[in-house]
This record gives structure tokens, sequence and C-alpha cells, in this order.
């Protein structure tokens, strides 16, 4: 049997590990990627946030990989990486009722785009690709076609004996394989039952000749104020059982790919997954009820096989040990919604770098140097969990809905803003410490983790909608009690009219821009 | 069991099962297509030659379907596929001695520009996809992650059952599955040992940071009538115990893409597969004995597993029966030298395009309807085997692969002619069955199905290398007696000096110009 020995181990060699794999390399440890299928390789977590971009771009800087940088907008990818991904200059969300079009005051549009940046929508056969390319370029060894036997740990690291003949030895290894991780199973730390309040499974493709929904809507929205077409975004339909993404990577003029994602999450209690339907035949018959997504889809056709699943939510009692930890989604994972996925990703992968940089140096990997990335972990999930079932509560009515919509609108401004703090300190010293600061904020894993007051407005927003949910509250109660909430909050950003329920667009005008940059530059002095 | 019924059921879904589809679904047929993987995939087959896309063009004419056309030059396929392949503005060939750089009277280079277009290097991967989504809009079936269990044939129809609890059934059966073919193992039709005299094994991939050979030559080139760099084409190197091809996707200033395709042919009667040599070592351990390859591969690095071959060529005692039939490279291959496996692809799908055609309007699919076929199919294989075998011979001495270099050379232009001639006639006509004559060749399956006189040429030529091999004639003897045939020919074209040993590039300039438009007009109005 053939062996070699590494710093670091990490299975898989999607994003995540990728990313790991070039910041650890680039800093001088030795790493080797296990992959047991190998590349170009589907994958999900398409659509990027800011909080994505932003936390990639300071990655980029702190670690001197400008090949990171290349992934943090639509205009960088389009140039540099592939024409194949979307571009993403909003969140657009549709109320829908069954047996109606959308009513045009049941709508929300938020702009995400920054200094002629937008967000994009990752093809990400060809970004994942790119990465593993560059995680090749700083050295990192690279196993495809690689499956694991077994894992061994002892005293002095760790072994993973592949159906390769040959045996990979690290001092660590970093588990970046999603739901199917071997380590999680062997070791027994995932759950039973996931601990998280969301439930929704999930059926979900590529599919071409989905037509812009702008083309499909009954009335004229001409005089909406909205940012941009709904299908220069990330489309959101809200339904009461669920909600469905439509992710466009044809949405531009340089556009070289016909493919646009959609998938489907729904409530497993309300939609259970039928035993004998084929998921094409589910999806066409969910939306046969929406005259306005069905014309969207009329001659809409698959491209590859639909993934249907079960419960979507897992999670992990444990997430680090002597020698070990689970990357990200081999940790636990909630639901799509929102775009959260690969922004999670991204920021713990800062600080499981930090960590793994520092326990190598001191060769120490126990369990409690790496412990403060189990903390963010599961805080994470918990957070986002809070986020997502509130949501999915809220589905219920639109009036909900609409109350609910500004606490994401919430975690937006200051997801972004602690990120703000951080770039304008680095721009000051010119010092890449001044990134540290992210990976220790005052609410690790939270939706706004240096946010206090405004992660209380959460947890008390989200407590309503278990009341809703438990049947002690009705829901025009439940919206005005979080339309309170934001009235009473003293913090509330100007980007957006959080207190009146009309309001479902993002401020545009020169005066909000200017108000906007005001309260920026007021929150930036405070810190 | 679920079932579903079609005209005609295409194992594979690489680019010879789409193209099939898409001309057989936009002619009216119903077509299921059945992938044992899924998309994106990788594939060889990268570098394409004039045949390949002046028989695709035909194609795209003559069953009217413009997206086939979008493939036919690297300028199409970069402004509407994909930014991730590459240029072949030439074939270019240097002969390698052991511990020398190459000798500037020792490589040769041809042109395949036409009209402002050039070659492709293709990207499988996104060309794949963009065929199989193009089959799908056209309105094939395609049943990805599918794989066959058995194989049913009844007297009106055929069944495959699959592991999806799914059974299709057809009117005929096409695999294009390749090597694995499930059919041709069924049917016990794959020859034991392959009726082909050339021996080869492989050993390729995908890598990053190889450098242009142009920047990795010791002498001075720029007395060299060459009319590209290396790096604007398919690069071969020659050596005596094989080839190697260095197919580059990153050589214009659009591209998006690192990677070169990289493969070594060896003969395994000098050079068996090492058993205990991982293809790196192998690959490193080979080039180190010469110096201007060793130093293009100094930085390379593979992105892929290698795969590492036995004997690579295999036949088939049969390609066709009642209601079934081979395709392509599940009937059988030689070797990829000189880029013809696309190209013989595409000439055949055009005959099976036409007999499934006439024999569904028929309801006929007896063998006897798809003889034709066979004919082709053998006859192309054992034409290919002599070119490639003859090549094989020839790299024992430069003065020989010097001789041998013009077969294939005439190959070229003969190919095209008979191409351009189809092409002529459409122009006067519009009528598509302008095409049909190049289902019909005077020699069907020749490198030169038009020119007895050429064919009869490449005859007397490959019997000399048969007595090279036998040991019966020395070298210097053979080439002297491939030049006499050449000296003696009267149909040689103008655009190469084929009678002079010391040319090895194309010519250049108006006269050449002239005098090849002259003669080609002259072979058109001949016909």
């Amino acid at each position: 049997m053939r062996s070699a020995s590494y710093d670091i181990a990490i299975v898989g060699s999607a994003i995540a590990s990728s990313i790991l794999g070039i910041v650890l390399a680039r800093r001088g440890l030795s790493v080797v990627l296990i992959e047991k299928d190998q590349h170009p390789q589907f994958a999900i977590g398409e659509s990027t946030i800011p909080q994505t971009s932003l936390m990639l771009k300071a990655m980029a800087l702190r670690f001197d990989v400008p090949e990171l940088d290349r992934l943090t907008s639509f205009e960088e990818i389009t140039r540099n990486i592939s024409k194949a991904c979307g571009k993403k200059s909003n969140f657009g969300f549709i109320f829908q009722r069954p047996g109606e079009a959308h009513r045009l005051d049941e709508c929300h549009q938020l702009g995400v785009a920054r200094n002629n940046c937008t967000e994009s929508h990752l093809f990400r056969q060809d970004i994942d690709a790119y990465l593993l390319q560059t995680a090749i370029r700083y050295g990192c060894k690279v196993h495809q076609k690689t499956a694991i036997k077994d894992i061994t740990f002892e005293a002095a690291g760790v072994t993973v004996d592949t159906d390769r003949d040959l045996a990979l030895r690290a001092r660590c290894l970093v588990d970046g394989s999603g739901y199917v991780s071997f380590l999680a199973r062997k070791l027994g730390v995932r759950d039973p039952e996931a601990r998280l309040r969301t439930q929704s499974r999930t059926i979900f493709t590529h599919m071409i000749d989905v037509k812009p929904f702008d083309d499909c809507v009954e009335a004229d929205e001409s005089a909406l104020p909205k940012l941009a077409p709904w299908h220069g975004g990330t489309l959101h339909h809200i339904f009461r059982q669920g909600w469905m993404w439509v992710i466009p990577f044809n949405n531009h003029p340089e556009a070289m790919n016909r493919v646009v994602s959609v998938g489907m999450q729904l409530d497993p209690r309300r939609c259970p997954k039928p035993a004998d339907l084929d998921p094409l035949d589910e999806f066409r018959g969910f939306i046969a009820d929406y005259p306005e997504v069905k014309r969207q889809f009329a001659d809409a056709k698959p491209v590859r096989e639909w993934v249907s699943s079960g419960r979507l939510q897992y999670s992990s009692s444990k997430t680090v040990g002597d020698r070990w930890c689970l990357l990200s989604h081999s940790a636990g994972f909630v639901d799509p919604l929102f775009s959260r996925g690969l922004s999670n990703t991204v920021e713990t992968l800062s600080l499981t770098a930090e960590i793994l940089l520092a326990a190598a140096a001191d060769d120490d990997f126990s369990e409690e140097r790496l412990r403060p990335l189990e903390t963010l972990q599961l805080s994470t999930l918990d957070w986002n969990d809070r986020l997502v079932h509130g949501a999915y509560v809220s589905f219920r009515s639109f009036e909900l809905w609409n109350a609910w919509f500004r606490i994401w609108g919430l975690t937006q401004v200051f997801g972004v803003l602690r990120l703000a703090r951080a770039f304008l300190a680095h721009e000051r010293s010119r010092d890449p410490a001044a990134f540290g600061p992210l990976d220790r904020p005052a609410l690790p894993g939270a939706l706004t983790p240096e946010h206090p007051e405004v992660a209380t407005l959460i947890r008390a927003a989200h407590e309503t909608m278990e009341a809703v949910e438990a049947g002690n509250l009705a829901e025009p109660a439940a919206a005005e009690r979080l339309f309170a909430l934001f009235r009473a909050a003293p913090f509330l950003p100007p980007s957006f009219p959080f207190t009146d329920p009309a309001a479902r667009f993002g401020r545009q005008g020169l005066s909000a821009q200017l108000e906007m940059d005001h309260w920026l530059v007021e929150q930036l002095k405070a810190a």
C-alpha cells in the first residue's frame, strides 16, 4: 500500500474544500484533497449575497490570494472565469395565491448592487473547477475518483484509507464532503432527528426554455418602483406550502448558458413527498394552480435528472474533535432560502483557516483548539433556522410575510455593515490583520454578529412566529407585533421604510442614497 | 415497472448520440437517450479537422439544424457556446530525438484555416452539454443516471430494461456508448483481438501551466515559414516509441480556460504499460529524455486523474443487426492520431441518420437495411488503421516520417475536396439533396472516398510500410519509394510541395493561393 503524509487532509473538492485548501497551502501547509467523484461536477449553492462576496474579498486580501477576488462579483467572474454564470442584481419575492396572477402590492424586491458590481449566479461546475485548479496551482495534492474506505485516528495523526491502494496521513482531517460525510457517520455525530425547527423537502434541477418572469406577468408593472426586471436577479415565488427559486444563468447579453436553476421547497407536513410521482409531474402539478408560474414554465424542460429529497434539515451533535472537524455543510444544513448557504460557508471558512493555521504552528490539533469553530457552526445553524423557520411560518399570509421580509432585510444591512467596517479599517492600515475581528464578533454565528440589539429584535420576532405556529397568535396580530418591534427600534437603516407596511421596494433616488451614506458614516464612526 | 415507447432508443449522450438524436427528432421521430452517468461530463475527442466541421455544416443544412452550424468553427463556438474552447489554426508535428532539442529541419506544420474561420479544440464538457440541451429542445427524451440492466429483441421491437424501474421500448436501438457498449458485449460481437494493425496504448489527462511550446524552443525559429505559433494549434511530438498530443484550450486572448489536453500514445510492444508506476511518473520519466518537451511541462500539473489504458484498438465482427446498430466508437477505434476520431464519427452519423429515417418510413429495421452502415464503419476503421499504422512504422526515422507525413497531407486535401464539391452543388441548387452523394461515395470509408487514384497510392505506400515493419525494406529505401509514388502521381495538389523532401510547411503567398484556387476550380469542374 502506497502512503503519503500531509499537514491537512480535506475530504471533498467542491467550493468550500478548495477554498480552504488554497488558503492553507498559500500559508505553507501541505494539503491533500480527497474526492470520490471527479470534476466537472454539478452542484447547487448558486446565488451569492453581498456577505458572500465581501467575505471572499476579505479572505483574498487577508491571505493574499487574488484568485478569490475573481469570484467576488458577476463582472469579475464574467471577465475572468466563465461566461456561463448569471447576474444577480436583485432579490425578488412574488407572493403567489392559487388561481390568481400575483397582486402588484404583494411582491418585494431589494437590490444587491454595490459600486458598479453585482452579485452572481454561480454556474458551479465552472467555479468549482476554477477553484480546484487554483488549489492545485498553490500546491494542493488532489486525488479524484478516490473513495474513503476507513479513517483511523492515532495520537500522532489521522490515516485515511482509500480504495486506490493509497493511505493518506495527515495531522488533521477536515471533512467538507457535505451530507454524505463518511466521518460524521463513522463518528456517529449526526443527530438522528435534526434539532432545527425548519421542516422542508426539496425538488430541484436545471432547466432550459424558462421564460423571464417579467414576460409572464399579467398586469402592467411599469409603475412599480422596481430596480430591475425580476429576471435580472434571484426570483423567489412564495407559496403557502413553501417557496421556489428561479436562478437564471442566461440573464445578460454575454450569457453563454441557456440554463436556469429551479428548485421548490415544500413543508413535508403539508405536502409529503409523493410515492409514485415523477418530480417533473409533481412540479407541473403544483404550478398548475398558479397561472403566471405555469406560464413561466410552459416550455421549460429539465436538462438533468431532478433531485428529490426527504426532509432537508440535518445537524450534528459535535462538529470538531481531536484532529478533525466537519466543514460547513458537513456539519449541518437548514434550507436554501435567502441564499445563505454559500455565505455561511464562506464566513465559517475564514475562522477554520485561522484556527488550523494557528493549530499547525503550535502542533496542537486538540478538540479544545478547534472548539470555536463548533461554536460558530452550531450558532450559525440555529440563527439561520430562526430566519428560515420564521419565513415558512409567515408564508401563510401576505401580511405576515410582508412583516417577516423586513427581518431578513435587516440581516442584510447589518451583515454588510460589519464587513464594511473591516474594509474601512483595512483601507486605513493596509494591515491584513484588520480583517481579524470578523472572526471574533460579539455574537458568533448570529445573523447580525456585531449588532446584539438587532439580534434581540430578531429573537423577539421569531418568538412571535413560534406563537403563530403554536396557534396562540393570529396572523394580523403577529404582523402588528413585528411592526411594533420595528417602530420601537432606534437603529433602523434608512435604506428601506421598515415601519411602513406598504413599502415593498428599497428606497431609490439621490436623497435616499445620501441618507443611507450618512447613516453608514455614523455607524462606522461609532465603531 | 413503468414503460415508454419510442421510434429510436440511443444509448449514451455524448456528442455522437446527441447529434443523431437531434437530427432524428428534427425529422419527426420520437427518440430517447439513455445515459448511465450525467452531465457535465469529461470526454476526449477534442480536436476538429476541416472534414469534421464541413460535414457538420452539411448536416446543419441538410437536416435544417442551425445549432449544428454553431460547432463548425472556433469563431462560432466562441461567440455562441463557450469561451473555454481552444483555437486550432494549424497541425504541428515536432520530431523528437532523445537528449536533443528538435532540429529546425525536422518539424512540420499545415494550416487548417478557411475563409476567416479556424478549427477548434473542443472543451467537450461544454460542447456535449450544448448538444444534449439542443437534443432536449428538439424533443428528445433524456434519461441520465440510468444504467442498462438488459436488452431484449422481439419481432416488433427492442426493450431496454434499466435500473430505474423503467422499461424503454423502441423500434430500433442505436448504441453510442463507446468501448463499454452493453449491446456489443451482450451480442458478443467484439473481436477478442482487434483486427487492426496499429498497436498503441494511451495515458492522458488535462493539465494546467503547460508552457506554449514556442517558449521552449532552443533555436531561433523566426526564419521558419511557419503559419502560426505551435501553440496556436494541435501540437504533436513524434517519438520513436509513439507520439504525444498537446491541445491547448488557453491559446487565444478570449480564453477562459487554463487547461491543456495532453496525451501520450506508446507502442506497448516497445513500451509495455508499467505495473507499478503512476502515470504522472511514467510521463515525467518519458519526457525527461527530451529537453524541450521537459521544459514545456516543467510546471505542468494534472487537474484530473490520468487515464491509462491497455491496447487502445478494438473492433467488432458485426456492427448492425435486426433493429440495432453500433454507433461510431461503439463499433471500433484505432488511435487519436491526426484527430480523425471526431471526423469519422461525424461522417458516419450522416449515413446513420439517412438510413434510420428511411427505415422508419418503411418500418423496416432489418439487418439488410442497416448493412451500408456496417460497410462504412468497417472500411473506415481499416483505412484509418492504414494511415495510423503507417505513421507508427514511420516514426523510426525522420526520413520515413517526412515521407509518410505527405500521405496524411493528401488525405486532408482530398477529404476536403469532396465536401467542397457538395457545398458547390448546394450553393447552385439550394437543394439539401445536394449533400446526398456524400453518403454514397465511390469508396465508402476510404480516406479519400471519391478519389480512387489517391486511395491506390495510399495502399501502395502502406504496403511499403508493411515491408519496413517486416524487416524487408530499409528506411531510406522506403522513403524513396514513397517519394517515387508522389513523383509519379498526376493528381498532386499545389498546396504543398509533395515531391520535395525538404518541404515541411504548406506553401504560402499569393501565387500559391492562386495556384491552389486554380487547381480547385479544375477539380470541381471535372466533377
